[in-house]
């Protein structure tokens, strides 16, 4: 059963596996630096499809089907499926998941829903309401761009702390195992929110969040830093991954080298004018599924805090001069089921 | 624990039980015949917001602030929040609940979601998760319509099959008690999409998520619709509700007056130009809170199956050409902790 520790986290006794994991990207993501551990690249972004949208569903499609295959699972083994995305009303996760006939629900978290997903997946799994719980998010460059921002074609200025939407999907099959990828422990975070308004500066309106819920998880376990081979935030990008170092400094928590970017990892910010980095619940999602869970398996990385950063502003509040609150969520994941250690 | 039965179906062992709740509506939820049933009813539907999104929040804002001092409760002994709603990101919940505190799981279930977030809370805190949970979501009729259909200005026609968005919020807080209305059992549904079109004719979409989910609950727990007192749907409306009683006679289930639906109570469609009733998150919710939940706790409603149903579509995927994905979640209340029969 999952035991809170402190206010905020729970402890997963059963220590659910990532029994498999599946990832997607397109062109972009194919030229950056992790390009070749994607599971499946398509450099056309259409994906085949007629619009945007039905091509970040069909992304959805692949990275669960990828995901499913890899554990040789069929989707009727699945329990429950825990998903959601950057759309209006989640339509990338609702038509990715529609015919696959898996207990749905669905999630809103936008870009903590890696984190939110795998969160709740582990915690059914850990006290046993799920067998096989599914976490999976999306998102995709030119949906995202064309309903938060501008027309594609309009070919508006980006500032410098805007960030680019990763196009690409990942999807985590979580369930009780003896292998790593182990899933330790989770936070669920608190709506933060600082009064940040600029809509391209996602990376401040989130630190925050970011930095409370990182706080709370090492008081919660009386942990440090030190104590995790890397502390792996979703998409805070350049402007936000320095203000959450500023931020955990004033609290007297030094990561010391240890911070971790996905929206930094996934491009090449020199060569790929991207800005500050990627961003999108497919970032966080990608990176962790093709890059770092790999690892985490063969024991390359030992614990790994999971921390995906959600903006959960639209452009109707924005519009109407709301400040952009910010959510992280965090789940350890670890290559040993138990460690050395207070926790 | 919550226990398995079935292949849907989870049965709540500790038997959470709906501590407190709250209902908030507005002028044309006061003059329907549930109007004085609601705990509060400010007939200015913008709330004294500058906006009718802001005038959502704060809906939200009501309801959750009523259901915690009604039961006596600070925000800061709640673990767990899980709400959402039908506004683009979820806005309507997530500067509602912005202020609390309180650890936040964000869904979109569109008008599933008082069933969804429920049925989260439920096992939750069946499985000790949490000690106390809140669910809650909201509507509104300014937000909806000019988010999902026209401007209000424009003056549109709406066809006899369209169904009227209450502005309304219903909130609960879940936990541990001896008290009625329990939570004996979820089901958390499937994606359904028989290919429905027509987005001014939800309850058609919605209809063949909630007989499916029916009937799989049924099946799961081996009872009749004669071991239930009511079987309340969301927000089928009319021609959702004649669809659900005709695809469920072709399963040989035969409801025999004992179904509800909240679309069809909160409004009188004689009088009210409602057309084919209300719909809407704010719908199930405070129906459920208002005048559903007070009678299972005296006891005078024993047995409630509540089945709200969400459509997974958004403005664009209609655009788009796409279908009009149906889910239905059921949570069934009971006025007693065990009852006879075979559950």
């Amino acid at each position: 059963m999952a035991v809170k520790t402190g206010k905020y986290t729970y402890l997963l006794e059963n220590t659910p596996s990532v029994l498999s994991f599946g990832s997607v990207g397109s062109k972009k993501e194919s030229e950056g630096p992790l390009g070749q551990y994607f599971d499946v690249i398509n450099p056309d972004s259409t994906f085949g499809e007629s619009s945007w949208e039905k091509a970040e569903s069909k992304m959805v499609q692949i990275s669960v089907s990828q995901a499913l295959s890899k554990g040789n699972f069929e989707a009727d083994q699945i329990d429950m499926a825990f998903a959601g995305d950057l759309l209006n009303q989640c339509i990338g996760s609702v038509y990715g998941l529609r015919d696959l006939g898996i207990p749905f629900v669905g999630l809103y978290g936008a870009c903590s829903t890696m984190a939110e997903s795998l969160a709740l997946a582990a915690l059914f799994v850990d006290t046993a309401i799920a067998k096989k719980a599914l976490a999976v998010t999306s998102s995709h460059f030119c949906s995202a761009e064309r309903q938060f921002r501008f027309p594609l074609e309009y070919g508006g200025q980006r500032p410098p702390t805007a960030q680019w939407t990763v196009t690409g999907s990942g999807a985590c099959v979580v369930g009780e195992s003896g292998a790593a990828p182990y899933i330790r422990a989770v936070t669920i975070g608190c709506i933060e929110d600082l009064g940040i308004k600029d809509a391209n500066n996602m990376g401040a309106a989130m630190a925050p969040a970011a930095a409370k819920t990182i706080t709370r998880y090492l008081a919660d376990t009386h942990t440090r830093p030190e104590d995790y081979d890397m502390i792996l935030t979703g998409d805070l990008g350049q402007v936000g991954s320095a203000l959450l170092e500023q931020l955990l400094e004033q609290e007297k928590i030094h990561l010391q080298g240890r911070h971790q970017d996905c929206g930094l990892l996934i491009y090449d910010r020199q060569q790929q004018d991207v800005h500050a980095g990627g961003s999108g619940c497919g970032c966080a999602a990608s990176v962790l599924c093709s890059f770092i869970l790999p690892k985490i398996r063969k024991g390359t990385l030992g614990d790994v805090l999971f921390v995906a950063t959600g903006a959960l502003m639209s452009p109707t509040s924005s519009m109407q001069g709301e400040s952009i609150p910010g959510i992280a969520h965090l789940v350890h994941l670890s290559s040993s089921r138990r460690r050395k250690g207070v926790e």
